[in-house]
């Protein structure tokens, strides 16, 4: 049974009252004079206002969240707050704003207050993130990109199948989706090749990378390991995540500490974090670890114990709008499945806190690149390209046909909207029967990166979607 | 010509007038029924809190600094105010808490509620840490970890003397001296070798790293790099940096993404930031960095333009107080200086935010482990063992001497105050003619680390010190 809110939610949208993600925005309440920052969760073309409605005496009986949990302007005391709050909020949300519950539909001054277009607020950062991790968990990303580097004999490194290998990110560079970044400059050795002695310049190799994070609920005292058996309830719920990277300078400078420069110049994630309680009729497996078994500390048990959710993932490339208003039109380069991974959360979290680290609510796990199998599922433009060797064409006839067939794929607020004929000036080239809106090994300044992601509905089950991760790469400050 | 305060300061005390560095401490006023939260300055044996000061009228003209930046229980605010705030505080310090001043000296109240005797706060971290990165700036040290796994022919990786390299570290685990650390579990290779199965259980291969760590001033906007030339303003101070470190952890997990659970479940620092301001008169040279010559990024001017600190660094360890009564000794286990880098401070910031990463106020860049060339000044285990395989001898004579020779290198704090005979009980041995309190490849439980570093004064140059940074290695939980 689908649930009806009075407010209007179209049929493909991304958030249903089944989904009630949550997010922090920044919104000016007409008449007023400055900003204000409301925590709370997304309804189709809203923003619903926890704050408003907490500050009306509503959201108050959330078991183990202190008061005022939604006064702060982010979310971290909320997801600190544990699963019972959680489901608490998500079960008074869904009264309140279901069809037949008139306490919020019938107070028009209350609505105008909590409930926001979506189109009139600028979106933020949901939780102040203290730390972030970037995993490595696609089998398929690690052995293409080992494969490159090591040859396919070496793909894998010996620890890959028994630990899910990660490394500290930098939370200071994190963005919402909606700002723009730089191409970073670096310390690079030059392509033509045979020498060490490196150069300082623009990146010639940016890329971007599609994973999803974890965002952390309650986390862990320092020195207190979080056992795999309580992993998931310290998840509070996923966002998409773009880690932007650099390859060329990332290649000269990761030996052997690391990716840094490379990477720390920008992430981004998507606004609204999707709960697990709204991925939940999404479960899905994981592939087997039976070879290598993986150590008692990281053993799950069969599904539906080991598991994933089936979220759709999907990357468009968006090159700058030609000129002459040539419109701006996206190709999608990947379509991959958070199935593609071999290492769960839960077992990130574990073996994250295996030796005592401690987790802190709003601290982000990535979970790497996810590629599939099939050569148009991968996760970034160095497995796509095979390191830069294979020039990728945009092709936009994709996108048009996924919109055809009914929005499936396309979010909610399309940047370019697209579907109209376009000028020779954006067309490169034709290729496959569709039109080619240009050639890429790494990406060119003015191009947008989009990230989608959502869990499709079959038989009665809603759509439940991520929205967007979306940047546009500007050239160098 | 030595300034003089009002308040005693005894002549090898770390913190006398002219250091003034600065912390946050908890502290009961008596009389009260909470303990609050205090920032300032160390002064010989107190803690004088500009929080109250400034609560009272004092230090109100700090320019670049927001009203009440010594309210917020860190000093981040502080940090973040600029050189020009830094200064007029210390000025204004030295005056107020000088012998010759009446203000503060003769209002008794104010001086009870500003003035803490040290013996009876609890220090806390100076700043939320954002992001830590760790570097691995010592020729030395690179040059002998890189030779044990590779081979001294390969010993540094072909990018080690193009650029600081560096890698990101925990936030989450950073805990200020004083705060006991528990020994790790995680997955290792067993050290029979000849498998690639590994185990997991308690870490065998506990070490230090012997650090200093520049606290970040300003820092940058996302995107704007920080110029060398302004880089050495975006460093509020310095403070001594133990990276607690899981050798066999970190072997085993760290290729290809470098350091995780073997280094993210504690990092420990000294509490009280040593301004550049206090550090200025022990201003020392850097080797030149002629061979290669480094890109114009990262170029500085001959000293005293390319500089560090003559900081003399030594770390003791201090085995598990005997049974019956037998009291801990410390023994000295390396010396080291600040000047044996090859990266400036100001370099590190100029890579870090080369290609547009930001850095914010309380940011800590720690230097990595500060080796030496002589064998006996080594800034961890893994090197003064050369990777386990010849046992240390702990020496207690050593700190002996150094004691009779007026307290130079002893702490204002002393753990064992040592000195008097000592029972059978803790000698295990003599060697070198001095007393053996143990043998070591890595740390055993019950081992306090202590790391200390001062600069020396010579003619009319008071001593400047770092204190402490001191944890004590507990079992796995
Ligand atoms: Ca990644
Ligand atoms: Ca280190
Ligand atoms: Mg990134
Ligand atoms: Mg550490
Ligand atoms: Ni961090």
């Amino acid at each position: 049974m689908m649930l009806e809110s009075f407010v209007p939610v179209a049929p493909d949208s991304d958030f249903p009252l089944e989904n009630l993600p949550w997010g922090a925005w920044e919104w000016l309440e007409p008449g007023s004079s400055a900003p204000r920052v409301h925590v709370g969760v997304a309804l189709g073309e809203y923003c619903v206002s926890a704050t408003e409605l907490q500050a009306a005496g509503f959201l108050r009986d959330l078991p183990g969240a202190p008061p005022g949990v939604f006064s702060h302007g982010r979310l971290n005391a909320f997801m600190g707050s544990g699963r019972a709050a959680w489901r608490a909020a998500r079960q008074q949300l869904q009264r309140l704003l279901g069809a037949g519950e008139g306490a919020l539909r019938d107070d028009p001054a209350l609505r105008q207050r909590a409930i926001h277009p979506a189109s009139g607020v600028r979106m933020l950062m949901p939780a102040e993130v203290g730390d972030y991790t970037d995993f490595y968990a696609s089998r398929q990303h690690a052995t293409h990109v080992g494969a490159m580097f090591r040859g396919p004999a070496n793909a894998l490194q010996p620890n890959w199948l028994h630990l899910p290998v990660g490394y500290h990110g930098r939370s200071s560079s994190i963005v919402p989706s909606g700002v723009d970044v730089h191409r970073p400059r670096g310390q690079v050795l030059p392509a033509a090749g045979g020498t060490t002695a490196p150069v300082f310049g623009p990146s010639a190799q940016v890329d971007f990378e599609l994973e999803v994070a974890a965002v952390v609920g309650p986390g862990n005292p320092l020195g207190a390991a979080i056992p795999l058996a309580e992993a998931w309830d310290h998840v509070f719920g996923l966002v998409l995540l773009n880690d932007w990277s650099a390859r060329d300078i990332q290649k000269w400078e990761y030996v052997p500490l690391g990716p840094f420069n490379g990477k720390n110049w920008a992430t981004q994630i998507s606004p609204w974090v999707v709960t697990l309680e709204a991925l939940e009729p999404f479960r899905a497996p994981l592939p087997p670890q039976a070879e290598p078994e993986v150590l008692p500390y990281l053993r799950e048990g069969p599904y539906p114990h080991r598991h994933t959710y089936d979220v759709e993932l999907a990357v468009d490339i968006t090159p700058a709008a030609g000129p002459g208003g040539v419109p701006a039109r996206a190709a999608t380069v990947t379509r991959s499945n958070l199935k593609n991974l071999y290492w769960s959360f839960a077992q990130m979290v574990a073996h994250h806190t295996a030796g005592g680290c401690n987790l802190r609510p709003g601290d982000l796990l990535g979970s790497g690149t996810i590629s599939g199998d099939t050569p148009g599922s991968a996760g970034c433009l160095l497995e796509l390209t095979w390191g830069g060797r294979d020039a990728l064409e945009l092709q936009a006839e994709r996108q048009e046909l996924e919109r055809d067939q009914g929005g499936k794929g396309a979010g909610p607020a399309e940047v370019g909207p697209g579907g109209e004929a376009i000028g020779a000036g954006a067309v490169e080239g034709k290729g496959g029967g569709g039109v080619v809106l240009g050639r890429r090994t790494y990406l060119e300044d003015g191009d947008t990166v989009t990230l989608r992601g959502w869990c499709d509905g079959e038989g009665g089950t809603r759509r439940v979607g991520f929205g967007r991760c979306e940047g546009k790469l500007l050239p160098c400050r």
